[in-house]
């Protein structure tokens, strides 16, 4: 069983890396063909998506599985009509294959030129979100890579209409067929193959929870691109505007709490806390948000006759993703930098000065892939930054940082004209 | 003993850490500094490094190193002059922090910079090539990452003494002393703990064979830089001038046998291989290559009364770093370009020929890192591409792809100036 299952595994890496070289040097006009193609069968398939939804939903619920998580993997009309208009954006999009990203002629005459190339074959380890099959597929397809999909159990029949579709569209716009593959099995067995197959599969992308990505990292052999969620920062400076300092914290702790870019840490420096604490925290309170202080923040507070939850250490480096918020009082700019170079993931900070100086000595020295300056950290985004498309928000630092979207799922190559050169 | 290990190899990567916060802001002016410095010491310390080295060498002989290893690890005047050199010649390359890679206002009024930051900190895993350890702490260095330098227990006196010039060299520039840090140790578990350090450590480049390379990426918690060696082709096409490809034939495999960037493989079209193939083969044999035909090739060069080996299977796809070429007569151009995909290693292939639309049609579709065009594959490296320096070629096509020089040592963040905007 497990032989055939190796096998099984293997053929379809083999066939996606056959199909990635034909489609490195697909014209960008047949790629959006399979694309416009896509959207139609999409918008046309309703009650065939719907009725294998249906056996999830109805699976779902027999193994006894959260609404949050039954939510995620419901499909309904208007979801799908996003799905395919969310086909129909990468479609118009500009293709990223084939950008000429440097020249240079050398002293022997040698022409050199980086050009933009498709990465190979890209595989895809998700869960329980059919929309991550077709946006995946998508984005991969639309920058010349084959994609190997293999999503969470909970939504296999979802995913199988759904990879359907797909290869319907791939045949359409006579594209290979194995140019997108979904793995035929929910056994973690194949996940385990699959990331051994450094021979044929040049990226892994794993999409979801922390223990998921943990995993992947952990026993790929194939470079993964990490997309952990983040442990974000707002730091409100002595030259802060209280009024904007308000609005910032309120837009990225409450705007969707359960997201990467969201705050989960407020930082004040102690010659506004006493002002400007105060004005936050009844902010925060009226958005149902609980305050983890720190002694000073605390005192402060309860002056004001605030009440808050004593923060733990654990606490200062935590993720809530939750309508919780950490919050200390720093006695400088250089040690609110400090302070989130130790404690953040290194995803998105901001800080909320009328002081340009520090600001730019913030924005320099604060190691995240995204540092804001009177600005919500829910800016951190491929479709808030204008890339019209994102795949994630990359936490690695090789290849991609911060949003990830076309160019990012590229690599390159040399091409070098000689008239006869040789190596002296 | 492992506990006191583990807890040593920690600390190092954690004081790399904090090192790497403040090199990443360090002026060009106090990098140079240090990296002068360095020069100097290397130039007025060669008796203690060649007292040193004499004590690796010593060890080496009685543990039965081969010549060529031996020759590997030997200091003498002439390469200290040149590792001085090339310390120099490092100082003097522009500094990549900082670059400013691409600017946009968004219709919100947010200004998106995206600019050039150093990784953090890199492992540097090699073997028994002192000149490594400087060319790795320089590089890293003056791309503003920290470094930790593991290499192999042959040359531990010869690193150690080293590693002391560039700590005398950081602490002259003021520059942190943790910035560049040996394993003090050739104990094979500080290696297992040191690639499981993801939390301080964000790249492993690993130098040296194959077998240390695969060790590294199949244990490595941390993304790792892959540079494996080349199984490169040269394909002389229907319309080749056939003097220049002998010239370019015999450059790329005989100008440097032991290289990844030299030919191990030989195709040639088969409306010219009558005529080329006993020019090449002569011309190969004149230089003692040995010759591996396959079935057609060989009848045409026996014909010429050339007496050729057999070429077994794996010689297709062999990387023999030696006076060996495995050489196949194709049918066509398309033959030639499936063929290179399949069996070559991605590294570096070239055509020769005088039809221009073939050229193109080789460079587009070869799947490969450099893709020449009447030039030999020697000329895949850093110095050659005009880079100035290179930490090694990747096979990798995450991050960099082939040559790496300082820019490739570099990640980038996004800073981003508003004024209040919050998102909706």
């Amino acid at each position: 069983m497990s032989a055939v299952l190796e096998q099984l595994v293997t053929k379809i890496a083999q066939r996606a890396r056959q199909a990635s070289l034909l489609l490195a040097t697909a014209p960008t006009a047949q790629k959006n063909e399979a694309l416009n193609e896509l959207a139609g069968l999409i918008d046309r398939s309703h009650p065939e998506l719907l009725a294998a939804n249906a056996q999830d939903l109805a699976d779902a619920e027999s193994n006894g599985l959260t609404k949050a998580q039954i939510d995620r993997l419901t499909l309904d009309p208007k979801r799908l009509a996003q799905l395919s208009e969310s086909v129909r954006q990468v479609a118009a999009l500009p293709d990223p294959v084939g950008a000429l990203l440097d020249e240079t002629t050398r002293p022997n005459g040698l022409r050199i030129r980086k050009v933009r190339v498709p990465i190979g074959v890209i595989g895809i380890i998700y869960e329980a979100r059919p929309n991550v099959t077709i946006d995946c597929a998508i984005l991969c397809l639309k920058s010349g890579n084959a994609s190997i999909l293999r999503g969470g159990k909970e939504i296999f029949n979802t995913n199988t209409a759904l990879a359907a579709l797909v290869t319907a569209a791939l045949a359409h716009a006579k594209l290979p067929a194995d140019a997108v593959q979904l793995i035929p099995t929910t056994d973690r067995a194949a996940l385990n193959t699959l990331l051994k197959l450094d021979q044929y599969i040049h990226c892994i992308i794993p999409r979801g929870g922390e223990s998921l990505i943990r995993f992947v990292a952990s026993n790929s052999t194939i470079p993964v691109i990490k997309h952990y969620t983040g442990v974000c920062f707002v730091y409100v400076d002595a030259a802060a505007d209280i009024a904007m300092a308000e609005k910032i914290l309120i837009n990225a702790k409450t705007q969707r709490v359960t997201v990467c870019n969201t705050a989960e840490q407020l930082l004040v420096h102690k010659s506004v806390a006493d002002k400007a604490l105060p004005v936050l925290a009844r902010a925060l309170i009226a958005k149902n948000v609980q305050l983890r202080c720190d002694a000073i923040s605390a005192a402060i507070l309860a002056h004001e006759k605030i009440a808050t939850t004593p923060a733990t250490d654990a606490d200062y480096k935590a993720e809530f993703l939750d309508y919780i918020i950490a919050v200390r009082v720093v006695d400088s700019l250089e040690t609110a930098i400090a302070t989130i170079n130790r404690d953040s993931s290194a995803h998105s900070e901001t800080i909320v000065t009328a002081d340009e100086a520090a600001a730019r000595k913030f924005q320099a020295s604060v190691d995240s892939s995204a540092v804001f300056w009177n600005a919500s950290t829910r800016f951190n985004d491929g479709f808030e930054f204008g890339f019209g498309a994102e795949i994630g928000i990359s936490t690695d630092r090789l290849h991609a940082r911060g949003p990830m979207g076309l160019p990012e799922l590229c690599s390159y190559k040399y091409l070098i004209d000689g008239t006869g050169q040789i190596r002296s």
